[in-house]
């Protein structure tokens, strides 16, 4: 089914959850807030899984009472992991079990580097996972189209949750995407595109080693941003350094749950995972897709003058 | 502000007016379901309005208890009058003393034939009315593109409603329109399409003069449809007899709102303007913008066949 990007795509299914009487669809502790208050409009509530280095504790979602889990398998978004593979299994054992269904947003999932593309976990069940792509980063935002990929029954009540009065991206657009694809060039541009963005993250990578060797980058094994670790505390005053060198990076602290947000103290979850999810410390969310070729250059050295400066960067990783 | 077409901006007023109190809509006795379906999915009850020769009576609108009302001034959908002067004049007359706003869906403005252009009555006070104009009908319904003119609190309120998860038309069908718009091609376009149109409606209404000379065709000054009287009793007979000659004609009672659905015995509104809304008699709406040029001398013999059974048409206006 062609919506109108992931928003849309997630509303309809919000609309789908809602009549369905979930109540709850369990989140990331990370994740971009406007999600979750789109679900929260149509009257679910969104409360978090923790997350740890084998990505979001999915094994969890018993504990949640939850109807659906919202997960971005392929890249975590914002901190940039992959979901382990017990984690894979686990989300769609806990749908089986439970006959709840999994929301698998793939972010990132064509704009992977190092190793094998990871597999969609649409692909373990498909009769419980709904899939969602998007052109948004291989094509552009602004082109308002995305897709789903649902089981039967779920793609028909989304149908009927549209509504007449709905409205859905131009036709104009889905035919000429649809030709794009089927003539293989879609493929070829997310190919030569994906090389772009490779060079531009190792790119950053080397400058940052370079100019603030104390610097930890993570995050950076897909997808189109990466995710600079700082001191405690600097966050803020990081980004308003950057700022004011004319660089617009985001603060981790924008990306979390509201209870995720506690301060790190208390690490997290208990030994029934049911504790606080675990707050990272503070980091950067660096996009690197977005400057020019002309820019480029510039803003990797502003960023590197922003964290090789003493009070942010060397110390902290030795 | 740009939106997809007249149901996505009717949608974010409708947001609008439910976020301001307003408990309900003034809409016409005739018109689209789908509209009023929408408000309702607002939160907003949507009495109706007694329709008569002069066109949808505004001047019951203080009897109302409406917060805003809904029009097709320039082409009552579907019946096809345009409202009367002074019909306009109460419409903003109404909304200066109570505050209220006209939401003007500006149906078949670009397509009227034997007059002069009716002005928008958005042109009246642009304080008091949110103008609505689309493409569906001047370029394709497909390209989901159209726009609001609105005084400048009830943009921003609208933007607020839309919210960053809401979608818009693509970018890129924008930035073509908006080409096509500046350098005159879509004056032009629409020049044209309306020379087409008023030709097809010509032959039209010549072809049932002369086949079915007993039946009425009103409506006829603007748009792509006309409305086809027929005897009392005989809607649904027609439209089914119409079917099977492979004609998608609609009949006039799905564009009736309930509580103008009784039968017209009693004559519609009483003296104090609250009565129901008066019942017009059975119709067809016959749309000839459709029907390919190869199709079309086709299709009209076959509607003009079936006018002219001696059962459906050729005996009631004489």
């Amino acid at each position: 089914m062609i919506c109108a990007g992931f928003a849309h795509g997630l509303r309809m299914i919000g609309a789908v959850l809602s009549a369905r009487r979930v109540r709850a669809v369990a989140v990331e502790s990370y994740g971009a807030p406007q999600y979750q208050e789109l679900l929260t409009e149509a009257g679910l509530r969104t409360p978090a899984l923790p997350l740890d280095e084998g990505g979001t504790r999915t094994e969890d979602l018993a504990l949640r009472g939850v109807g659906a889990v919202l997960l971005t398998p392929a890249h975590q978004y914002p901190t940039g992991g992959a979901l382990r593979a017990d984690r894979r299994a686990a989300a769609v054992d806990w749908a089986r079990a439970t006959g709840g269904l999994v929301l698998e947003d793939d972010y990132d999932g064509e704009f992977r580097y190092d190793r094998q593309p990871v597999g969609a976990l649409q692909g373990l069940d498909p009769e419980r996972v709904v899939y969602f792509g998007t052109t948004s980063k291989s094509l552009a935002p602004g082109l308002r189209l995305g897709w789903m990929v649902s089981p039967r029954s779920v793609a028909q009540e989304a149908v009927a949750a549209k509504g007449h009065v709905d409205w859905a991206p131009g036709a104009l657009d889905q035919l000429t995407l649809a030709e794009f694809i089927t003539s293989g060039e879609y493929d070829r541009h997310v190919r030569a595109m994906r090389l772009r963005y490779r060079r531009r993250r190792d790119e950053l990578v080397a400058a940052i080693a370079e100019h603030a060797p104390g610097v930890r980058v993570s995050g950076i094994a897909a997808g189109l941003h990466a995710v600079v670790e700082l001191p405690p505390g600097t966050e803020r005053s990081v980004i308003s350094s950057a700022a004011s060198q004319g660089l617009a990076v985001e603060g981790l602290e924008s990306f979390t749950h509201p209870s995720a947000a506690a301060p790190a103290s208390d690490a997290g979850a208990g030994p029934d995972g049911e504790g606080a999810p675990a707050r990272r410390g503070d980091a950067l969310v660096v996009g690197y897709a977005t400057p020019s070729d002309s820019a480029w250059s510039g803003a990797l050295a502003a960023l590197c003058g922003v964290l090789s400066r003493p009070e942010f960067g060397s110390k902290i990783h030795p």
